[in-house]
């Protein structure tokens, strides 16, 4: 079926946000965007895995206990459906350091919807900062723009 | 990659599961066992809307927000890796009707232990019946033998 698995981390620390805003990429379906850190499976690994080791790769920083905060079901015209599994982790060590996907900040979380994102994004950072319950939300894209939202199968207006 | 995802579902009514008994189709990784009902993610669905359709194709039932939780990450020597997804229902109308992948029947929940069941999923029909919180779990074999087992990173014993 093709699909693509991914974990996506948001690292916390001080009220912040660890932030990758993907502009050394070509052909990144995520150019210009701030999103969290992470990345696709290796065969074999866990979400909680993935997270550990993207986050590591990506920042130099060892997280520990990531919390599996919810499932992205993304629907898009342009790429595969993407299964990103979704994490926060307030427990870290070690120095961050460049990463050659993009240039990270730490972002205030609330100037995070500030930045550019992807618009569905902005729902699951909402549901985060609720501190919601485990989610599966599906996000259906044209293009960049968001036609439709479901979460845990119920529709939300978008 | 070639992983496999699937959705899980666990019916449950006055007391009991909703068990399959996976006895007519040849070749069946699952051959003898008793699981929930289920399948394979078609494309672009979300975790829920496959668990909806399986149990509709394979019992007739109608399910209505069925819950979340847990994720098993299912690694073997034998098959891909498989991503499944757990959930359990206690809303669904309609009739019982015949399965083509194997025997239906409504199993008192404290029963099902002593059913053929794969190793592991002792583990997780625990963890539903503690009402724990969403989990991931990972679960290694080799052949029918559980050689590894994973709780939210945690190592068991096994």
């Amino acid at each position: 079926m093709g699909a693509i698995l991914t974990s996506l981390l948001y690292i916390e620390g001080d009220g912040k946000y660890l932030m990758l805003h993907r502009n050394k990429k070509e052909h990144d379906i995520n150019e210009g965007k701030w999103i969290g850190v992470g990345g696709k499976f290796e065969d074999g690994e866990s979400p909680e895995e993935c997270a550990i080791r993207e986050a590591r790769e990506e920042t130099g920083l060892s997280v520990f206990r990531p919390t599996f905060r919810g499932i992205v079901t993304f629907v898009s015209d342009r790429c595969p459906t993407e299964y990103m599994h979704l994490f926060t982790c307030t427990d870290f060590a070690g120095d961050l350091r460049d990463c050659d996907e993009g240039e990270l900040a730490w972002v205030e979380k609330d100037r995070v919807p500030d930045l550019p994102l992807w618009e569905g994004d902005r729902i699951f950072l909402s549901l985060l900062a609720e501190g919601a319950p485990f989610f599966s939300l599906k996000l259906v894209y044209r293009g960049d723009t968001l036609i439709r939202a479901t979460l845990d199968g119920r529709e939300l207006s978008v």
